[in-house]
């Protein structure tokens, strides 16, 4: 259905169905959430703003000790004030090498569960529990969130948080109902460059930011064909879906870069999928014409386009590209009235500084200037931790900081549906030949109140 | 218009209002071509692929002769079997230097037309003419190259072509009904790099190539508030319009690396706009409160971003920015089966190659490879008279060489309309909050035939 119109006009009677269709698309947000559509203030209190409650020690929970749960749990341990209590996962192994890696490390044993992929629910009911962080495959986030705050926990998900517009709404009525909070542990939010960069824009180097890019393109493509780990489910998309998989990577730092729930918003977005042929050529190259792989289509294009546009009219340019064989890169750029930045390799432009029309290298002088707070007061350990470079420990290090402290978190449910919805609206754009489908506003109408990134 | 719906849900009720509006957007350009909506065959006779006649010298007329006539009449000069035989400049000081340029460099002196801005149309009834060149503002290339074909010359233009729909559409019957050339003289097509990647493309090197980018962006900002030049008429269109002014020079090599009327074509696009901020701080810190500039209002973007999708369903990005401080890019990158180009710095990605997963250099491996045979032919003298680094002498040698063989031109007026057509038709999308705007297809239909750049 993706390039449903691409040989025939776009007729009047094409945009109007593609509006029809739009209307249906876009009025199923609201439909999820009955208090979207009633006067601000008639629903349960907004969690934007809200803090922790303090804790002595934060007692966490893992569920899902693959290899993003195992790796994690080495951050978690590495961090001052937390207990890991409980850990779950379908394979009785992995649960098993997780609560070792807890004994072996001091630390008093965990509770294991793995009977079953339910299992977690009898995880979430103990009461030595503050917290659930889940890092299971991606359909498994949002029923897990939703069991661990509904148990009276908070919730902390790996990216994306969810992936249909429904249970983005799911998680945003959940987290209000039971005041607690669902976090999605956006680890780029907090590396090096992208903390750098926010510091830059809020000290106002480049003046107004009017654009900004945000991208995952990653060539993922041996990693899709494994018969183990994210090869056993991360494929799975590819057959059955289009759009952006994976927004989160490179539109949360951008979200932070622009207030986006402090005093700006997602108002819409457009998508424009490539044809797909890199898995096909991959699978061509690479599996035997036996395997039962051959039976499958692969329906998302190689490189998916979204531009969003803000409500006050800042543009994004988000891409997802994990298909095709091409370097690492997440784009994360910003352009702004007095200057710009762009990454990959990192490089910066203030008009006025010497070097003329050029890019200058991030060198020593803007570090020792612009090298967010976090990594001057943990860089050092985060570097000798070094999950993905030292993002992973910052980003372990400031959510406990911020449960020990009793702060607000540095992003909330609202910014977990925000980051994560664009996968269901470029599909939804896709359908339409790139009409322009609306975001939700998660937050009901009260993004727009100050209080900025960490 | 351009922010209509930025503040208000895309209702159903919206969208169906943008598809009417798009309807008539949309409907403009067939109105305009009564052939367009006739079976092929009852037009006249496409212009794809006609060569010129031979010719034993070509002699060129121009019109405009400032900043940029002036700089390509050193270029024409610079290029064997070319006679200079009339020049003409609505300021007589110009057409007289332009004259002296020609005699200066031991020539036969030009005829010299200056009696007011009309006086072209004296220049193209001289029966010494076989193409006119015309380097005047944007609004005088349309009826400077209509005249010039009608009294029976090839006509070649400055970018853009045309700058609205129906006169692109204009150029094209033209060309068809007087079997005169009209071709826009994009420079960037014959840059060193754009024809190395061009080569590197159609030898297979990226594979399939599935995406490119394209853009101008160059800080003009002083240039566009200057009292002379391009001053005096380039800062107008911020002024009332919106969208991509600027499209040609990241779109014309794109247009080549996919064979765009070789064997695909733009299909349709949707466009975004950043607000405008540039111009106002320029003008807020540089120009004095007494200057009429102070009643300008500035009605373009400074960001202008747009995604193009091709028949066979490629995506192209296009990009203008010339209102903030930036460094110049052009963007110029692709995205194939096989590896990847990105420009600014040049770097080169091959699936298999050493290097691992990380971009390399344009070595001198590669250039010695994947040169362009005119670069390798005529470079040297190119970088000798280097205007834009050697681009515009290969241009025009170029274009030279194909009359003067009788070969049919690198482009045509199909790729003129379709090149320039961006601007309206992203203004167009801009109105209907990013709608998707459909490309009129100026071949007629024939667009699908045979092959290739230079």
């Amino acid at each position: 259905m993706r390039h449903r119109f691409s040989n025939a006009p776009l007729s009047r009677r094409d945009l109007i169905k593609a509006a029809g269709a739009a209307g249906v698309a876009l009025a199923s947000a609201p439909e999820q959430s009955p208090a979207a559509n009633q006067a601000i203030g008639s629903h349960p209190a907004t969690m934007l703003r809200v803090p922790f409650e303090r804790h002595a020690k934060v007692r966490l929970a893992i569920v899902g000790t693959g290899l993003r749960g195992t790796s994690m749990l080495a951050e978690w341990l590495a961090v001052d004030g937390v207990e890991i209590t409980a850990v779950a996962d379908v394979i009785p192994a992995k649960a098993a090498r997780a609560a070792r890696l807890v004994t072996d490390a001091g630390r008093p044993a965990p509770a294991v569960y793995s009977s079953g992929e339910r299992d977690f629910e009898r995880l979430v009911s103990r009461d030595d529990i503050d917290i659930v962080y889940t890092a299971t495959p991606w359909d498994w986030h949002v029923p897990i969130c939703l069991a661990a705050m509904r148990a009276g926990k908070h919730a902390a998900t790996e990216v994306p948080a969810a992936t249909t517009v429904e249970d983005c709404w799911e998680l945003v009525n959940t987290s209000e109902a039971t005041r607690k909070h669902c976090l999605m542990m956006e680890n780029c939010c907090y590396d090096f460059n992208e903390m750098l960069v926010d510091t830059m824009v809020k000290a106002g180097e480049f003046g107004e930011i009017l654009y900004a890019e945000a991208a995952y393109i990653h060539d993922l493509r041996s990693i899709l064909f494994e018969d183990r780990d994210e090869g056993l489910w991360r494929r799975t998309p590819h057959t059955n879906r289009d759009g952006n998989f994976y927004p989160t990577h490179g539109l949360g730092p951008v979200a932070w870069y622009l207030d986006i729930h402090r005093r700006d918003r997602f108002d819409y977005l457009v998508s424009m999928s490539t044809p797909e042929r890199g898995l096909s050529d991959w699978r061509a190259s690479h599996v035997p014409q036996s395997s039962p792989k051959w039976q499958e289509k692969y329906a998302a294009g190689d490189i998916n386009t979204s531009l969003i546009k803000t409500i006050l009219g800042k543009t994004i340019l988000l891409q997802h590209n994990v298909t095709l064989p091409t370097p690492y890169d997440r784009l994360n750029s910003v352009r702004g009235t007095r200057g710009a930045f762009k990454d990959y390799p990192a490089r910066v432009y203030r008009e006025g500084h010497p070097g003329g029309h050029r890019w200058s290298p991030i060198d020593e002088t803007l570090k020792a200037q612009f090298t967010h707070p976090l990594w001057q007061r943990v860089g050092e350990i985060a570097r000798a931790k070094g999950g993905h470079g030292g993002m992973d420990f910052i980003m372990a290090y400031r959510l406990i900081e911020t449960m020990l402290q009793g702060t607000s978190p540095d992003f909330d449910v609202y910014d977990a549906a925000a980051w994560s919805v664009p996968w269901p609206l470029s599909e939804a754009s896709l359908a339409l030949s790139s009409s322009p489908v609306r975001f939700p506003d998660f937050t009901r109408g009260e993004w727009n109140g100050a209080l900025t990134s960490p």
